[in-house]
């Protein structure tokens, strides 16, 4: 075994033997931490910002792109944002502890389930620090001990914000362990990382396809993983217009780089020649370049303000994360439904109709991490959806989907109090 | 790619397709269906005794032993068993289309979760041919297809009893594809099955501990496997001693070779000398064989109609399936849950005692999927907990814990009512 292997094992042990004990902390302790936390990033800034230069420095000279190294950068106001939304996660309800589905049997056997944290969470992530941060709140509040694996790029920056994590946690009665930065940034360790079932219970993966995909196929454990998004809007024949513009213009438009942004709008071919200018209008005034197909294309091609392109088949399940539409026309709901069921990831669909029986087919059929009648793909968002902050947004169905709250770091334990039964 | 494979593949698709429907099936119909396969299972045994009476003889021929072949026989009194089990399912409350946290937000959406199923299951069995309808009712029942892979011991009756299921199934209008079985029993096409993450949904190993590690070490997908119980009951120094001689009991002999029964009894040093010999003198009524630490030891040895051995350290963890318990005297509460810490598997653990504070620690701190204060460890299945049926018991954490009944095997998605809103 290489010293590093032997260095990460060594602290996933010790998140290990730490979780034993953030199980049954209580949220008082929990909750000081986080306010520590939230104090000492303030505090600390200095030291955090002289890091945070050292990786700026480096990701420069080694010609980083604009977009990278503003994901990179810290200053005060981010530093005072990321401590804000500390207190944020403090503020949640705890997790954990909570009894549900508790009953009497019969026999006088009183059983129900007792929220429990998951144990060791793993965390493999991308350039942007905050993420050190955010991660670490959340697996604070719901009991869960932390491995960090954050990117190279970011090694600095990380290793003086994990550091102020855990002095402030450990100061408020968290047992030391519970939060573990891996500051070797040997890409093979995130090989070893991912074998090591018997120390992390999940592994969550923040950062692009590629790494999602490593994580996916080589993790011994499970995986919470989501982020991509290839969101239909449908325009039905009895859709609203204006509600309709508004919606899809907001859908694309409020912030085209994020996962529940939309990708394709279909629009029944019925209404289709009334509503396309309209959007493709609006749509235009924020610049947006629209991926048309043949009946689209003939229904707007007239207006020469618009940014339309011919539609290809790549345009189909295509994850924009740019001012881009694809724009289909369809005969009918079920072919709107077909070509979801075909290209969707699994992550946002909308339908947009005054149609009582077309709404509720689409929620019923649509199978989606959210399913939305009448309203913006972009509230699929553990914030908007009022469970605080998230971790992440899952587009598998096993053991939770859309987005991940605290709640969602947590598992449960049957708790059986008896007065002597046995079973017959 | 090999024409088996292709086959699987072929089944797999059919199976993704079948489930699409199968997800907004209602519950008239999937009663429906399990109603017929009941009926079928008792009006075709005819068919189904003969099929099974080939795999009997051709295991018999190959020198299968007793418990085994005791395993793979079905009779006319077996399948009223099955039979019955399958209205058992019928009866349970459907869990698809349950709404859940729905709530309204103040921006007047309305959203909540909808249960759904997860899509397909793949089951992967070894001997028992009751596992080909106990699953396909589950998986019906709950609105999952189905992939079987059977063992190619009753490969004869699996195939007799899958094409019950299907006809009874497809009667009622269940799509075609729902429900299918590999008769293919080449080992190869596992390890095929196991990347088929595009298909199938959640994998469930239904078997010993190698066929476990095996999907587990190789599966693409999510894996629910559990089954494996190294149960212990800690007899704290305030344990009622009439009480905890009968749950001892119980929990070892009532059935010793399922997992949750009793493998380690623990027992405070202040009532080992009172206690031991009245559990000893019970366990041994039954024959059970006890494997003694030196304490025990010492109390228990001038009884010489007693089994007794000086345990080993492989005693400590190990999972007897037999009518054998190993005994250890501890001196606190603390080294129990320790020792159970050490050495447990995260099935079912129980305290027995009078002290309240006791109870909660340990109730608290022990992390398993059932934790019992005052009863037998035997309590954890589907039916006494009051989930119906099962399809295993998960000693994982992940997405369920404990008993799998038809609820475990669904998720959830998010559903949406708007009326026109947009993100700010």
């Amino acid at each position: 075994m290489t010293s590093a292997k032997t260095e990460l094992e060594t602290k996933a042990k010790a998140a290990k033997a730490a979780s034993r004990r953030m199980a049954y902390l209580s949220a008082e302790i929990k909750n000081k931490a986080l306010h520590n936390i939230s104090a000492d990033i303030l505090s600390k800034q200095k030291e955090i910002l002289a890091a945070n230069q050292k990786d700026y420095r480096a990701a420069e000279d080694s010609g980083m792109d604009a977009a990278m190294l503003d994901r990179l950068m810290l200053d005060t106001k981010r530093l005072e944002a990321i401590a804000q939304d500390v207190l944020s996660v403090a503020a949640l309800p705890d997790p954990v502890g909570e009894v549900f589905e508790m009953r009497t049997l019969p026999n006088g056997l009183q059983l129900g389930k007792r929220r429990v944290p998951l144990g060791v969470i793993g965390a493999i992530y991308e350039s942007r620090p905050n993420v050190t941060v955010d991660i670490s709140a959340l697996c604070l509040k719901s009991g869960n001990a932390l491995i960090l694996r954050g990117g190279k790029e970011a090694i600095h920056s990380n290793s003086a914000l994990a550091k102020v994590v855990q002095g402030a946690a450990t100061r408020a009665g968290v047992p030391e362990g519970a939060v573990q930065l891996i500051e070797n940034t040997d890409r093979k360790l995130v090989g070893d990382m991912l074998q090591m079932r018997q120390y992390i219970d999940l592994i969550i993966p923040r950062g692009g396809a590629g790494l999602i995909k490593l994580v996916r196929d080589n993790a011994a454990m499970p995986v919470v993983a989501g982020g991509i998004g290839v969101c239909h809007t449908y325009v039905d024949r009895s859709a609203d217009i204006d509600k309709a513009v508004a919606i899809v213009f907001n859908a694309k438009v409020q912030r085209p780089t994020v996962c529940n942004a939309l990708d394709t709008v279909l629009v029944h071919a019925d209404i289709a020649p009334k509503y396309l200018p309209k959007m493709a209008k609006k749509l235009a005034e924020a610049g947006v370049e629209m991926h048309c197909d043949k009946r689209a294309m003939a229904i707007l091609k007239s207006n020469s303000s618009l940014k339309l392109k011919a539609a290809t088949d790549e345009d189909w399940g295509k994850e924009f994360l740019a001012l881009v539409a694809a724009i289909k026309v369809v005969d009918s709901l079920d072919e709107a439904l077909e070509h979801i069921e075909r290209y969707g990831s699994g992550h946002s669909e909308a339908i947009l109709t005054e149609e009582y029986g077309a709404a509720m087919r689409f929620l019923n059929e649509v199978d989606a991490a959210a399913v939305y009648a009448n309203a913006s793909t972009r509230f699929t968002d553990g914030s908007m959806f009022g469970l605080g902050a998230e971790v992440g947004i899952s587009t598998q169905k096993f053991h939770a989907r859309g987005p991940l709250g605290v709640r969602e770091l947590t598992s449960y334990k049957w708790i059986v109090f008896g007065s002597g039964q046995v079973r017959p």
